[in-house]
């Protein structure tokens, strides 16, 4: 890296404790799970006292893991209230839509509903695995009419995705202080979930360039939330490489560095896929360069004019923070199933589920 | 057919007049294509005085196939009324939208706009025809942001769907007064534009039962609206025969027998693909007979009761009439996607459209 000058530095520390702020009022902003509100009859019933009734009941039927938030964070923090959550079994009969976590299922259809479904409730398969790391259950192909998950040709679509500016803008971004060159962090035991092309690349990378190692399949540590962004920020580039390889599956490895003002190399489906959700500019992909070695050469010979140049988009489109805690990452999608049945109004059957998944 | 009783005749013909009754006034509703009124500057800015500032402004850049409508048929028919629709091509660099109808891009680039795009604006794919009936034309492939598509995993679907009614139907499905075994209307010269599956299977049926022929493609006469639906209504079964064969490709041609209070028989894609779209049990598929003599030997023994089970759906849901003429079906995909983009916030591009829409 070229030396900065004091005052660049200064910036730059200034913009990184920026940034560290942000986020920390941002986790702050996030209630606490505890304590937890699952609705009841009751709270729906209040509710239904200031709303009106074209409103849709969705029923999460198991709490994702068994982790509770509040449904009022659908509104406090994407603005939904065109519908109703409850996780009040009682309520089956009269919800439009009723959500299942995928893993919650557990391979048992005992855990599903065991009364017959009313002739306008729609199932809505919610799963965010990659398909390599889903399990199947026989019986579940039939059974739903709406898919949750972060594919895009999913009935909701659920993902980390950049949202357009209102106005363009006009200041200049100024980048992170920068002491690293390529930066990895892999929480799980990478050798167990992983493919081996991760791993692979890796390790033909490493030979080439220092890789920064962090997360809990290197070390004891586990970062928090404002140690995995100033972390990420504090480098130039971020292996962005996904566990399995599959179309849309672009995870929040890529969100984060987007999100810390760094560059993700990515590794996972085709460059044409990333381009559907991130401007081509916004990320290396490992494919742009015949093997590691040339993609080393690159990273460590780039000039900081041309490195600038990969947060152009800054200017039109911004990345949102995704949440780390189970306890967020969940909240999401269910809000966002619950804003789509308040629009859905067709007759509309998922057959051959896992066939869709996986092709 | 078992003779029917003089009160069933009495009733049928009542249904059936109640019918074209109701068609009659759903088509008198709709305001005549003229006067046209397209929305001029001063049109959205009248609209502006009353409407929040974020409803997004969405421009129709060709009026598809040079037919116009007023506007206003969004809210008036759809209800649709979060985002305000221009063809006052001056306002391109404010609209968050723009919608291009395929086939009025008709081949040259130039039709297209030649100002350069704004970040915050999206372009619409709009085509619902089907892929055999695509021209390509070369430099499209990566140009849009958003597909609108009979398809279900187009970004925005505009289809004849059931709908789910809000409270279960209790009285019975009288049938309208039937006098026909099995139609068929086609309007276009079905030896240009079909592919031979459709007549093929059509000149083998014939064969073991008698197909009653209507349209254009067989006779000089065109059919009001309300002589299409009372023609169908006034048949047992009709032929759903769709003129090429594509995922997804099931048009008015099955909507109009549902609607009608007829039971659709059909040749599109396979069985399971109806059945993402229509309970299981509304329709019969031609491939669920060996031949036509199987399917025609069903059709003539096929005793009342079990006809009837065919209307079961009915209690559950209910079709919705399409509009014939080309002034009316070009309406709701335009509102579709004005309301679509009140709410589309993400960076979002298609790549290789030709590719998508055919596989």
């Amino acid at each position: 890296m070229a030396p900065a000058s004091k005052k660049t530095m200064c910036l730059a520390t200034t913009v990184g404790l920026g940034l560290v702020c942000s986020v920390v009022a941002f986790l702050l902003y996030f209630e606490p799970p505890s304590p937890v509100c699952p609705s009841t009859l009751a709270d729906v019933k209040n509710h239904k006292d200031v709303i009106p009734d074209e409103k849709p009941l969705v029923m999460l039927w198991f709490w994702p893991l068994g982790v509770k938030f509040d449904f009022k964070a659908c509104f406090t923090h994407f603005k939904i209230d065109n519908c109703v959550l409850t996780d009040n079994r009682s309520l089956y009969n009269q919800a439009k839509g009723v959500i299942f976590f995928h893993r919650d299922i557990a391979g048992d259809l005992k855990n599903m509903p065991q009364e017959p479904r009313p002739a306008f409730q729609k199932w809505i398969w919610y799963h965010v695995e990659s398909p390599t790391n889903t399990g199947r259950t026989p019986g579940l192909e039939n059974l739903f009419n709406l898919t949750l998950s972060y594919r895009r040709e999913a009935d909701i679509t659920a993902r980390n995705e950049l949202t357009i500016r209102k106005t363009e803008l006009k200041e200049d971004f100024v980048l992170p202080n920068k002491d690293k060159v390529v930066c990895w962090i892999v929480s799980n035991n990478f050798q167990v979930t992983g493919t081996a092309t991760r791993e692979n690349y890796y390790k033909e990378l490493s030979k080439h360039i220092k890789v920064n190692l962090f997360g809990t399949a290197f070390t004891e540590k586990r970062l928090s939330f404002e140690e995995y962004y100033s972390t990420i920020a504090s480098c130039k580039f971020y292996l962005s490489f996904e566990n399995s390889l599959h179309r849309d599956y672009i995870t929040e490895k890529v969100n984060g560095p987007l999100v810390a003002g760094t560059v993700p190399i990515v590794l996972g489906p085709p460059r044409e896929n990333y381009e559907q959700f991130l401007p081509s500019d916004a990320f290396i992909h490992i494919n742009d360069f015949p093997d590691a070695k040339s993609l080393a050469d690159f990273l460590l010979f780039m000039t900081d004019a041309a490195y600038m140049h990969y947060f152009e988009w800054r200017k039109f489109y911004e990345a949102t923070p995704h949440l780390l805690s189970v306890y967020n990452e969940f909240i999401q999608p269910i809000c966002l199933a619950c804003d789509h049945m308040s629009r859905d109004v067709n007759y509309n059957v998922v057959h051959d589920l896992y066939k869709w998944y996986t092709t």
